[in-house]
């Protein structure tokens, strides 16, 4: 496993026109770009931030996942995401240690990335996803 | 205000003997220090990810702050920290710009930064910690 960094945090909020002032005029960050996620019905607004972005979340339906998110727990952090060379190798060597996956193969998330996440109870409460930018 | 990067991640865990040898033979970091902060009532564990730390927080009394997060929210993402260039006088800009703070001035905290928290209401739910080495 060669993780490189944190890629990004994703951050759950109710709503961006609220949210991405605080980001910008307060922690003085810029939004580059906001980009629909249709499958995960989600919005991100997007920071850069030294080497790590901030990723936040809005739903775009009552039954997108972080809308369940915020209703069960509030907004904050929903997950983080490490950079690591070789998505796909990085799930089959978790997988061979027991190490339970919510996906097994890579798919496509914003920005374009493979991305894939870990099961929350196998890796102590946190939402772990693994991305990489494709050749 | 003048954020460089994300300092750390701060990650409630019941036990370090069950997550220290995740993070390092599962995620693949090395653990570089444990360290008591007797007045958070809690052990850090420090791993380096890039520019970012991960801090792992255990409870040394029930009564801590991270004992009772993870009686109400379970194990996970406590707060994220942004290393600022001037703790103090980024918090006297966020007070005149009416951001609720947990901590008007810089106190000291693990591995001898200079740190304050924002409250995480102000936040959008994400407890925010600012932080810099001290000169």
């Amino acid at each position: 496993m060669d993780i490189t960094h944190i890629e990004h945090l994703g951050i759950a909020v109710k709503s961006f026109d609220e949210a991405i002032p605080f980001y910008e005029n307060i922690l003085g960050f810029k939004c580059y770009a906001i980009e629909e996620v249709a499958e995960q019905k989600v919005k991100t607004a997007f920071f850069k931030v030294g080497q790590t972005k901030i990723e936040l979340l809005e739903a775009t339906s009552d039954d997108s996942p972080i809308a369940k998110f915020i209703e069960k727990r509030g907004e904050g952090i929903h997950h983080m995401a490490y950079h690591v060379n070789g998505v796909a190798e990085s799930l089959k060597e978790l997988d061979a240690k027991g190490i339970r996956l919510i996906d097994k193969t890579p798919r496509k998330g914003a920005e374009g990335l493979d991305i894939a996440f870990v099961h929350p109870k196998a890796a102590f409460g946190v939402l772990t996803e693994l991305c990489e930018k494709p050749e």
